[in-house]
């Protein structure tokens, strides 16, 4: 070890090489918070650097973890091999061009979600993801998970806004996939097998992405139903009357009690669930126009109440209760066992149904919120005391037996959170030996030694 | 080779397995214009089928082609290397599904584009992508080119409504890749990889389409400019302006001129370029709103004059002229060297004046048309005679200088026509040495005995 550190020291300087304690417990968490010690953390100053150390790791065998904000559901920034950690919001953090004639941004993978967005905003234009994280998540994270957010259910996810991305593979080599065109057929996809891969295949270094015009106007609504499965209902029905609401979110009646108990910004306490749709453009005919359709459906489809925003205060406070949804409900237990399952939309009421049959058999409140629009629930399987080992293990009963149903109604275990290490058991509930196998073969066309993240997704 | 057609024969009954001339002559050809005869043409029933077929070609190494329509540009479909054509349009050409609540559509790979377009326009749903060859190339081929169309640059193209693949891999092995979800991060994204991938990685099975509601009208305008480089100015200048018209093609003088004589559509004379412009939307008030910005930018940077199609007729009149204007300019030449060269939009200006200097270097005529609303020109190399061997040549020389052009503005060798044997002599021009070993080791994870479609690509 003693001969590694003297290397990456004089590579990087003694400022961007660190193997003291507060260092590697500065960088053995995230939003798992489960722990693993890394040996050492590295602060990239640019590709090359990423491209020597990379090298050098290789060679040596040495694990390493790229990391953004350490934001991931999933683990993915854990260094659950020890070896080190490669962090890249250090230095690489910088915006590099916003290119106003082609629409395009082109950046570090370390710069902040919610900084891009300021930036382009400033100029007119407008990057679409916004994940809840986005006060902190970098775009390398974003890109690594193909995160998602509020606005996917008409503007779609990481992966539609990524052009072109240049990467470091294990052996050092830099290679550029993508371009800044909108189309682009030479050669593999390798752009787009980088997106989701977790850093288990590559160290993104730098991100192209397409931006588009920003809309001028935007109100907010809120659906108010008397139970889940009837909003459940509304949803799909919505999104197939030909309008395209940039969110469509849903919180059920533990979560709104939560909220209300706890914030207090007046969600309609009597309701059994509601939906939250913002629509968006560049006229306000337009937007009237968008949310009669969405209040037909709502009305058609048994909303007992349909609300509009009055003003930008009304809609703030809406939106801060879906925002805060997750904290909230932290007032059902002491540990939660949140998931992000997936299903086609028109399978989401008996996607609910069934988890409240789960939740009933094991006595475990299973509140539920989500981005219904794309068919991603949030579920949180909430275990009271997370001393009573009994409730634990019924805790992940509970949730194994809901991936189970989201992958028998055809869908996903992770919408938008990943696999990283928190999934990785139940990969085999949605993936047969040959898939499981081909990933593999993926996973050492580019990472043969696999020294990038060892031990996740499953592989 | 009598053994392996006793296998075929016995596998797939004498009506699905074909050694004879006639069928090899069949499909020996694309829309390359060259010929390689395969040894033996196999119509497979059914995915089992195509498992078996190559389990055993793997094991026998039997080069192997998937093919569609065979409408391909750039020889993917040619059996170079001899062995079997696997014809997917004779038995695989089922739509399997529309699903209007989810709003997607599965179909065998052998359908044909139009046949789709027109099952999900009956129910009131919309497949967006429309390559000129609708009316004949198929769903399997498009994915595999990642077919384009004139609606890419509001709709995008066909990677933007794949969801979900299965695949037979050459070990026979069946995959599913992606779900009937509009997000699923579980796994490495096989599907993404698969399109575009002209056939070399894994043989499609069947195909889950987004859709989406269809807009209930559309209107068609012409922007009339003294010559491209203005033309080219404004189209990007649009795209930024904040309407996203469906379409923003373009035709040069050449063109325009080879369409009036062969065609009489009525396209204005005296124009040195014409920029087509479609929108849609479900209100005659947005529809006019977009035109009224569309005319604005056009107007304010050097357009003559702008025209909004009367009636329907009017609209078809001129994308007459766009969709045959391929087959109209070979009054220029009896060969013509058409490639699909793709920069980003504010760099149309200079593609199109660099073109213009190889054009009078060589002393060949280049008329060029294409989707400028992403930036894809196809340029057409006319050479006067093709039995000239030193026309040829110059011709070719063009060619390769225009690619050098394109991929130096930051743009790529094919938009949307794919590789194939056409280009791929071009690939280093686009590639490092990094880039392509890593196209190679991908290859070998899908298809270590390389028996699909080996020699494309330029692996
Ligand atoms: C309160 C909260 C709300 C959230 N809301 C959402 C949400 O709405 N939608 C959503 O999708 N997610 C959400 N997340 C999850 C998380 O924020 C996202 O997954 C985010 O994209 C992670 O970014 P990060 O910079 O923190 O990445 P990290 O956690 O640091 O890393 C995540 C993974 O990416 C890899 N990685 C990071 N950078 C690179 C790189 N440059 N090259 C290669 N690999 C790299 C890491 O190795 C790791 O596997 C939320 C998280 C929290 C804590
Ligand atoms: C007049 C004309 C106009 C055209 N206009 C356009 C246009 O506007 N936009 C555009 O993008 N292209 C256009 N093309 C090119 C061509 O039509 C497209 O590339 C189309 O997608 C090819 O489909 P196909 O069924 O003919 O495929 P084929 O030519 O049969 O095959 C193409 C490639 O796909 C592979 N393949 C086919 N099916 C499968 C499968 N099931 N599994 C694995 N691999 C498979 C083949 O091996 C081959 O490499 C045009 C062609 C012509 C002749």
């Amino acid at each position: 070890m003693q001969k590694h550190i003297k290397f990456f020291k004089s590579l990087l300087g003694d400022e961007n090489a660190h193997f003291d304690d507060a260092h590697r417990l500065a960088y053995c968490y995230d939003a798992t918070k489960k722990r693993h010690l890394p040996d050492g953390v590295l602060y990239p100053r640019d590709e090359n650097d990423v491209s020597e150390i990379l090298k050098y790791c290789n060679e040596n065998k040495i694990p390493i973890v790229a990391r953004g904000a350490g934001s991931g559901f999933t683990g993915g920034a854990l260094s659950v091999n020890g070896g080190l950690v490669l962090a890249l919001e250090k230095h690489m953090n910088k915006i590099l061009e916003i290119d106003m004639q082609n629409m395009v941004a082109v950046v570090e993978p370390g710069v902040i979600n919610m900084d891009l967005q300021r930036a382009v905003q400033a100029v007119g234009l407008f990057y679409p993801p916004d994940p809840a994280s986005q006060d902190y998540s970098t775009i390398g994270g974003n890109v690594s998970e193909n995160a998602g957010g509020m606005r996917a259910a008409k503007y779609g996810i990481t992966k539609d806004y990524v052009m072109a991305i240049r990467a470091v593979l294990p052996n050092g080599d830099i290679i550029r996939a993508g371009k800044r065109t909108i189309k682009d057929v030479a050669g593999y996809n390798v752009a787009g097998i980088l997106i989701a891969s977790e850093g288990t295949l590559a160290v993104i270094t730098q991100i192209t992405l397409k931006l588009i015009a920003k809309p001028k106007m935007s109100k907010t609504a809120m659906g108010i139903f008397a139970d889940v499965k009837t909003a459940m209902n509304a949803v799909y029905k919505t999104m197939a009357a030909g309008v395209t609401p940039v969110a469509m979110e849903f919180l059920d009646a533990l979560c709104i009690k939560a909220v209300n108990d706890r914030f207090n910004k007046g969600l309609p306490s009597e309701a059994g669930a509601i939906l939250i749709s913002d629509v968006d453009g560049d006229t306000e005919t337009k937007l009237d126009a968008d949310l009669a359709v969405i209040r037909d459906v709502f009305m058609q489809n048994g909303a007992i109440d349909f609300k509009v925003a009055k003003d930008e205060a009304q809609a703030a406070d809406i939106w801060f209760s879906r925002r805060n949804c997750s904290q909230a409900i932290n007032c059902y237990g002491t540990l939660k066992l949140n998931e992000d399952i997936t299903v086609p939309r028109s399978k989401l009421p008996e996607l609910l149904d069934e988890i409240e049959k789960v939740s009933q058999k094991y006595g475990i409140k299973v509140p539920c919120f989500g981005h219904t629009g794309d068919g991603n629930v949030h579920t949180n399987v909430m275990v009271v005391d997370k001393n009573d080992e009994k409730q634990v293990e019924n805790g992940h009963k509970a949730i194994e037996e809901i991936f189970k149903i989201a992958v028998d109604l055809g869908g996903t275990l992770s919408g938008e959170h990943g696999i990283g290490i928190s999934k990785a058991e139940f990969m085999p509930l949605a993936f047969n030996e040959a898939e499981m196998n081909l990933f593999r073969r993926i996973k050492m066309a580019f990472d043969p030694n696999n020294i990038l993240n060892p031990g996740k997704m499953g592989l």
